[in-house]
């Protein structure tokens, strides 16, 4: 299913203006600004932020920019590149792959009121205001059956062949692949995925007007083509460290679980293993030999017991600890190639017709895997599934009385319902994803 | 401390002609033959065989070749060879390393009245009724601060650098490296404790006169010349396929933890890993490329947590498993290679020195490790040790009433000591280890 442009129409002009504005007013994960946000709502929030008529704490982070940015000039920028905004009120915001996010900073905000001072600078895992992308993969299906594959930009040749295979077999079973486009292992993983003729998620720490690295101009093409190009940045940003550090906060979100198949004593694969750790997503380690400086990071992460990774060596260990509830392994793969072939694209096809076969795949991909994750329901949850009405939100009590469970059942079935795609939350209440 | 036939000499001939004969008239780990040495003592256990007059258990397992083993013989060939006979009779008998296998036996074989056919075949983890020996090392001090390596015999160039580089590194901070002598891993891990001077252990799965495979003449005589030579068969017999299984018992036992360096998928480490877990010896794992078939072994045994395996990238990481109470990281290095370096012996120095350096390092070893040891100590102990009685063993009630400590402090201190090598349990007490 692609992100259609009727559906961000949805969304007020107002909305998205001010959630343009908000999200460049700050650097991305500014904590005073997303709680500011929270109180008062985006449109209230960015014309607050622009006449500095804001709480001190919130002052003291966009008192810089508040003058500066022009969210028109973005937005039109943007268009001229393919580029659309998504913002929390779009029905393709990827709700369920951020929700972990929205529940760490719940969660670790709490001391804030006592020692504001802790959390003045970004780089905290808060959700994002708003993100760009550009590409035709929906995200709001992301962390459900996604896999990362993240590594050292330094990999070595078999690390590159790990995280290339990874991917494309994964890739091939239905799997998105998640990575943060730099060189090394993110390139073999994005690489893998494309080969496989599957999606793949480029999560960028700049613009999505241009490649970063400018050597990626071709690979970020070809993610645009058929996959999804995401950033927190409007177009023309460039990269810069700190960037880097909280952009990994996504790639974390985004992927059920995130595999790290090379990474040297002292890498930056540490901070998105960090963030996946604080989101509770799986992390996966691929081990090497032992006398190779990319793969100390690897062993040191297989040895700290406080990660709980999970040793990997093949696409089939990453599937059975992201695959969730619609994987039901060959069989499932072997109908999801039977459906493809049936739309007479051929599986692995060349990349220059990756970017025309991609929404026609994609469609039959959706609806084997709907049909999968209603077929592996337990019965309960299927009830509860069954009493949704259609195209509105409900309270958990009205499910209840339209199922005729009990409130623990219905309470019970939810959080499956949703973690398998199916109902999402929406104006405080749930509803039929759509 | 060398093996001294005043030791050897020091054991009734009778009991050393009693259990040659007994460790031959069945293959070795006989379950029933070992009961009843146990229940009659060696002596009458072989004259019983002798003229059958034993229960039918015993019978079943010792008819075959009852009248044609001949332990005269044995012995003398064995002498022609440089190969000692040693009994648990013997002072220098390995009881530290087999007390495990004593008590694994003890607690496996408490259903045996129920079900004996279930011990009726040969491989049980029990100890060995006796041991042929050659080589000057003392094997009454192994599994104190010795590591098993043990891997794949089609080992990859990567694992016989690994496997050489850690038993160097180990053997140069004093630790005994245990292996079984095949090809592959075994010979480079063997090889790697030679190169650095250091002490091997090598279990042969035949008898001591000949190497196997042949091709290992010279090595076994390198090991022979400074580390010891074990095997539960006396010379002339040849190894055979069961031999090979039984063997890997005393590698487990002998060592304090061992490393699998390679091992494939349906991989004979397996058989070696299961003793070393019955025995409560640590399992390390070294990883290595997860597209390599002789790593498959490894990542297997690092992802069955019922092997509660560690993984190892270095000889640090294995020495800090089997180092034990002797072991005070970098400055007792330091000091052993001094008090080395003080006799005269090059660290490092040519194999061709090492057969004549051996016992002057090796003496020199002993002492730094004793008192090591006894610096390592904490105040409770190094009291209850301070109060034992030099040349008898006595009774942990008579250790209370000699050291002035309670009941309870004695009886956790025992262990302690005995881990460390400084006490033994003899005749059903305790004695200062000789």
């Amino acid at each position: 299913m692609t992100g259609s442009p009727q559906r961000a129409a949805a969304v007020a002009d107002e909305v998205l203006l001010a959630r343009a504005y908000l999200n460049r007013v700050v650097e991305p994960a500014s904590v005073p600004l997303w709680r500011f946000v929270r109180a008062v709502g985006p449109v209230e929030a960015a014309e607050r932020v622009r006449c500095q008529d804001v709480p001190d704490d919130v002052r003291d982070v966009t008192s810089a920019r508040h003058a500066g940015v022009d969210p028109h000039a973005d937005l039109e920028a943007a268009a001229r590149h393919g580029i659309r905004l998504v913002v929390p009120e779009s029905a393709d915001w990827p709700h369920f792959a951020l929700a972990a996010l929205e529940h760490a900073a719940v969660a670790r905000l709490r001391t804030y009121d006592v020692e504001p001072e802790r959390y003045r600078r970004t780089g905290e895992p808060i959700p994002p205001l708003a993100l760009w992308l550009r590409g035709p993969l929906d995200p709001s299906g992301l962390a459900v059956r996604a896999a990362g594959i993240v590594g050292s930009r330094r990999s070595t040749r078999y690390g590159d062949t790990v995280a290339r295979r990874f991917a494309r077999e994964l890739a091939e079973r239905d799997v998105v692949v998640v990575s943060g486009g730099a060189f090394g292992i993110d390139t073999a993983a994005h690489d893998g995925a494309l080969a496989a003729g599957g999606e793949t998620v480029l999560v960028s720490a700049g613009g999505l007007d241009a490649a970063y690295p400018a050597q990626h101009r071709v690979l970020f093409g070809r993610v645009a083509a058929s996959g999804l190009l995401v950033s927190e940045h409007a177009p023309g940003a460039s990269p810069r460290r700190g960037r880097f550090l909280v952009r990994n906060r996504l790639v974390a979100a985004f992927a059920t679980g995130t595999v790290v198949v090379e990474a040297g004593q002292r890498s930056g694969t540490r901070n998105t293993v960090g963030h996946c750790a604080r989101l509770g997503r799986p992390i996966m380690v691929v081990p090497g030999p032992v006398d190779s400086a990319e793969s100390v990071g690897c062993h040191d992460l297989l040895r700290d017991e406080r990660w709980a990774a999970t040793l990997v060596t093949s696409a089939a260990d990453v599937l059975a600890v992201v695959g969730g509830l619609g994987d039901l392994a060959g069989d499932a793969a072997g109908e999801v190639v039977g459906e493809v072939a049936g739309t007479g694209v051929a599986a692995g096809g060349g990349t220059a017709g990756g970017s025309h076969a991609a929404p026609d795949r994609t469609r039959a991909r959706r609806a084997g895997r709907l049909r999968r994750v209603l077929d592996a329901l337990d019965d309960r949850s299927r009830a509860v599934f069954d009493s949704f009405p259609s195209g509105c939100a409900v309270q958990p009590d009205e499910v209840v009385f339209a199922s005729g469970l009990t409130v623990s059942e219905v309470l019970r079935s939810l959080p499956v319902l949703e973690l398998a795609g199916l109902i999402e939350q929406y104006d405080g209440g749930f509803r039929i994803a759509p």
